[in-house]
């Protein structure tokens, strides 16, 4: 059965999945990016930009898991760009350049409908303006009996919780403080949403932690 | 110099210091216990209730560090009992027995005086009614020299990391979610209080981490 999954979502040990004031220049929030340090050092990433080299261990092998399998994706309209309102044009192709590293259908949740967009590479943006059940069918019809990532950001990723549609969670906490930004957790009361912690492992530059939701 | 510390204090993945509904029956709150989990098989825990065996390792050392060099405890009202509102009766001598494992003087906040109480081992309860920063000028001078350890519950480790006047924190961070109940660091801008994240080690049963204070 095609599950619903976040893998590799990086949170601070605060619990931000971004860190404040989201712009152009700071697609991650200020000081966003240190979540990200346990995925630019691996091979895996590296792999994606076409480099050699990079690091093996835990880290790496925790990015790998998170695209195998994977058959459609699911972002809020923030991790697609910082275009805010109506879409004013289509200039804005993305953060990823012209061949994102999805290379499968990618629902982008969006109040203002746009047209498909086809990259290089496999990866084609659907815009979904009818909320996050009708996007999770259509990628589910698109992924081929392969899973559906859903692949943030934070406030994407707590409505398909409070929803309890999402399957199963890796978080990679990063050891630090953020303060402020985007909470994943806060006030969302997993437990009674039928979630539970189901392993914990220790990598290079973060803690991998396993949520899923009890059967 | 004297320092103000937080020592394994137990944290579940989304943030919380105890679980909901906290009474005399369940002092940590509805599924609390969950937290003490990786200090209940350690060599440490066993020796302070006098029995021997316990896993020795990372969490077991992680244990007897929150015991070393300490001279004052400071503890918030519901940590020492479940009584609220002003003392009935001087009956309730806290959750420990006639023996506390402090072994120091502890000093207990609370809006409603109580003379000090004096129990077995070196442990004497000071009840203080004129707040936090008095609280921690007593333990300070009372801890001769050694540092003065704040023992929760999470509320008060949120008085006082709003003050600004705690110096580094050890927590344990378990693999566990509670959902609801006391939380930790939500709300509370650490990074702009002036914290960071130091460092984490895995230990067996929680991933311990490590908060400063910038100098």
């Amino acid at each position: 059965m095609t599950r619903l999954r976040v893998l590799g979502f990086a949170v601070s040990v605060d619990g931000y999945g971004a860190g404040p004031r989201q712009d152009r220049d700071n697609p991650l929030g200020v000081r966003g990016p240190a979540l990200m340090e346990w995925f630019f050092h691996t091979q895996a990433w590296r792999e994606m930009h076409g480099e050699t080299g990079g690091e093996t261990g835990v880290d790496n092998d925790m990015a790998r898991r998170g695209f195998a399998g994977i058959g459609a994706w699911i972002l809020g309209r923030n991790m697609f760009g910082p275009v805010r309102g109506p879409w004013p044009d289509e200039s804005w192709r993305g953060w990823w350049g012209e061949e994102p590293p999805y290379h499968t259908p990618v629902f982008v949740l969006t109040h203002h409908p746009r047209p498909p967009l086809e990259m290089a590479g496999g990866t084609v943006f659907h815009f979904v303006t009818d909320g996050i059940e009708s996007a999770l069918a259509q990628a589910k019809a698109a992924a081929g009996g392969r899973d559906v990532r859903l692949g943030g950001g934070a406030a994407t990723i707590r409505q398909y919780l409070a929803a309890g549609l999402v399957d199963d969670l890796h978080l990679a906490v990063r050891p630090v403080l953020l303060g402020s930004g985007e909470p994943l957790m806060h006030g969302l009361d997993l437990h009674a949403l039928g979630y539970e912690c189901t392993g914990c492992v220790a990598g290079e530059r973060a803690t991998h932690l396993f949520l899923e939701k009890r059967a």
